[in-house]
């Protein structure tokens, strides 16, 4: 069955937009309307190839894209808008000219050394803050996380330094609390084809960021993205974290090529996690440098005030010096790609909040 | 920090367990108590290297297992018990001398359709029936199962048939639902690191069948089992259903290996399913046939009575003549290994349900 | 540019080939002779469609295949031939109705346990005898094998047990020693895409057991064996031996899966090595036995007298008893499928040689 | 058994380093000696833990290293020089602060547009060319490469624009010829352990480009390298060229994490190249960027005056502008790592060869 999908232009009313369709469906099998990037997408299935011509004509359209080959990226695509997106983190624009470092513990394990981390990431330039409150642990008898015993002090990070919150959810159940303290919510590798759950977070109107999963290839990855944004979500950002390969040096394999290769085939923000995807502090710093050379729009990063006392990967940590070290390289590799850093919200943290 | 487990006797009362705990508080630093497989087992954190040889001597004490190398497989080792588990599945026993054959469509897409597979696959000879309710879809655009509008029917084919249910869930939220209608709880491979449904599926006092990642290791895999014994759940059926690699001519990778492996390595029932890890109906029977002369205790298999028309995977299931002819060869395979195959609960399946 | 493949009828005499030939050439760019399967095959490139149509009309002409969109793989393909290839190694058939068991050690270590060996398999029914002279061994500082030096102990295996001899191959310059004991010579996963090994052997007359790569996929394995019959030697063997993946309880993961795919593709006989692909002699058994329940023609199994000492490989061979309590099992799931088992070319084993 | 590396001082004699061995004899069961890395190493099997003591007290002993976790990486290993290596390939140093560019053509197809094609290489500033004469292809029925009748335009492109000759050797029997031509041997993937052709090439006296296997581990490469290092090879330059995934949107996946890791374990030169791993040569900028700020120590880069009339591998090839705009960001990345990039061996091509 023939679908095709219609970028409609901005800036049209409620009104027009029903027109629109009413004057669609008499023609066409079904028609979907979606909100992505700010902009409202029909998806027309059964069209026929009259009606496909006719619509490029009509002054409410901007954009119709015939997707057969490609039927199960729609609003994730590129060619849809031709542009990047950019997503609003708090304050912290993400997938623009300037790229963005997300730092901070994987996961929380105390008050004081959680400030000191923050201190620490935020003196070095960080712009938002990532830290774990439930963790997903291969083993039962594993540290599960403070879950909601850590929501004070991680307000009281963001009231003191300004940082916007990234945080990873695990459960529809514990969307509603992560909301009360996070500026964008995580999704985990083991989570992306977790469909109920990218269902939930598409109607919660905060950023998601969606990590690949650890055997998801490229186009699985985009149509985890598209449930979300077919849910209404469409401040999506992509995170490659590595995959499972056969190597056993490096904890899991960081798809350099997927930077460029997503760029390409979808208008969404991308960053890499160098943690995760390498596995070992020592390579971290290297990890880092390369996915921006390869053109990702910013970084999380693991950083710990004490590495060899975080209760969870903190072997893949960065203290605080050896983050300090990293983020004039960081930015050094971004100026070579004609961009900049973007700064936290505001300079005087004390207005934050 | 050491930890040991320790297995105890049979019948004990709740009363000599509580006895035998609290004489070994006092010489270890924590004891948690877990039943698995029937049994009690303690888990003993910080036990004195004098404690765990007393503790062989107790005439409560069946074994007493030094874990430190594999110390997130406990409950899952088949070292504790020495034997294999039999789970009970609605009357249907998997796991012990007999192999058990589980079939039925990828998605229920109509009643009629489902009783006609139903009708099938009990005439050749399958034990249990599977069928889709809620589908997990790469894409946001694809068919996502019937949910309760299928529930109806299901029951007719219990009620008829007399075959137990296996079908997936999605969810923490559908589990109460799909309690009223299935025998057997299938955690998919996509869920098989979303460990708040394991632990929901812990507490449920119903079978569990767990399917393994598609890039998890078979130890991965026995953590998230263990998941299920240490929540309490100790009737975990594990599925093989291939893993994810480069070849691209079958859907996915049967890990034959793996068979010989888990019984190995634990005390779990294990079967194969290879409609998934093959993906063309025309592969089917011979991986069928392999894994039951590898080892396993059954298999799970997609049969639909009109694949063409199938709403989803119908390129894998087979029909029902395609299924009638592969039983003999099953029960023939079963045959050198010395085990027969299991029959559906009553012969009379007016009288089921 | 369009190529296609003409199988021309049996007990063509060379002049009535010739005056095909000659017939095809003014209609096409070009037109290449090869023979395969004891048949000969014409590959005509840039023919019109008429002739293609004229061509199934011809006598001399059996069958007309249009290879398009598989256009590397021409005569390995099942649909050129429709049926299954034969292969005589030292009067031994490989992939008619019986399957065939390669049975010995990894590699010659010396020649009182290699007749010990050799008498045991022999005993339990094997019909090939493995054993390694030149080894490919990751490390340069691990043992090479024997070479020459082991020549005379496997004369003496062939002359007293009357096995026809399988011996690996590393290099070119090494064919003419090995042609001396050898009635089939092994290409190795790692030697695979030596092309010019391949062409080599494309030209010996004697049978090759061509093994597939870690990471080689269906197709090029098939490619690779493309190049020895496209070389003029139809005496091919293929041998599924494990691909690289991720896990790691078990040395590859056996590919059960290609089993029944490269059936369907090629004409060529399809044997399993279960001791490298699963590479723990405990895994063996179940491996082998899957390996014949999914339609293998045979099986090449490391069998040493006593494989703690083994120079190399130790850990995977099986000792005499193993394999003499394996060879049974494999018998009856032969006999599922309705094949025997080949027995060695004579009865008489001090006729042999 | 133990063995143990010895690192003579640096302008020993030839007597003195068999003094020094023949004081180490009677105390160990065998001395091998190896010249590596222009130094002297001894390999030590069967010290006494008196004898290795003593040894570091020698005066012409610079290091004594106990190898026995790595028994397998002795002269590829960084800890026994603890610096890196430079390899002078033709005059142009790899591996020391610079960084170098190689750039050609996959295949030569045809003198002018390897003149063309070179001119465009050098203006741009690559450092060394490449050239496929002997071609590695998957099919026997893709062009093989023009092999010696390419000679003489490859003797024009060195004689006119000095730039030293990068070409890949298949087979031994090819070597003698090639280093007519060549300055540095290049050993393709698929040849990795292609181990005597490795044992070969540790005699030529050459540099040798050593590829990564598609499915080799890092530790597997190395060994690869060290049969090139004990066989007296000491100019050996590693590359990285892209493993083997389920990921198919790019050829192969890029181990980004693997130049880290070998500049960690190894003290070898290491280059990447884009141009296989990415497979699409508009992946190519990003990966040859992200490979360098890895901190490889060089690239090798595929390009073609007229890509889309390639003979192989057109797809990945960059054209001369497409390579022109990357090499001044290439420059631009590796001043972030404060490095340089090396320069042609003469500015005045007429005096090159």
């Amino acid at each position: 069955m023939t679908r095709i999908a219609v970028l409609l232009a901005a800036e049209l009313t409620a009104a027009s937009i029903d027109t629109v369709v009413s004057r669609v469906l008499p023609a066409a099998d079904q028609v979907q309307t979606y909100r992505a990037n700010g902009r409202t997408v029909l998806e027309v299935t059964g069209a026929a190839p009259a009606l496909t011509e006719r619509l490029r004509e009509w002054p409410e359209v901007e954009k119709v894209l015939e997707s057969a080959q490609e039927k199960d990226l729609l609003l994730t695509r590129r060619a849809l808008y031709g542009s990047d997106s950019v997503v609003d983190v708090g304050g912290v624009p993400v997938g623009g000219n300037a790229v963005a470092v997300i730092a901070g513990p994987c996961s929380m394990d105390g008050p004081e050394t959680l400030m000191r981390t923050a201190e620490a990431v935020r003196a070095a330039g960080a712009a938002l803050f990532r830290v774990g409150l439930f963790k997903p642990r291969t083993s039962p008898y594993s540290f599960q996380g403070l879950g909601r015993d850590g929501f004070e002090a991680v307000r009281e990070v963001r009231r003191v330094y300004g940082m916007p919150i990234v945080t990873e959810v695990l459960s529809v159940r514990d969307i509603e609390d992560l909301l009360e303290v996070a500026d964008m919510l995580q999704v985990g590798a083991r989570n992306m084809q977790n469909f109920p759950l990218l269902s939930e977070l598409g109607k919660i109107g905060r950023p998601v960021l969606l990590k690949r999963g650890l055997a998801a290839t490229v186009r699985e990855w985009l149509s985890a993205a598209e449930y979300l944004l077919a849910g209404g979500n469409d401040e999506i950002i992509l995170c490659e974290r590595g995959i499972r390969t056969f190597e056993t040096t490096s904890r899991f394999t960081t798809d350099i090529n997927s930077i460029p290769v997503v760029k390409e085939l979808s208008h969404l923000p991308l960053i890499v996690d160098p943690s995760h995807s390498a596995g070992h502090s020592r390579l971290v710093a290297p990890v880092a440098r390369a996915g921006l050379a390869a053109g990702a729009d910013g970084l999380i990063i693991e950083v710990h005030a004490q590495p060899e006392k975080a209760l969870s990967d903190g072997a893949q940590a960065l203290d605080p010096i050896g983050f300090g070290n990293l983020m004039p390289q960081l930015r050094n590799v971004a100026a070579v790609l004609g961009r900049g850093m973007v700064a936290p919200p505001v300079d005087e943290p004390a207005l934050a909040g």
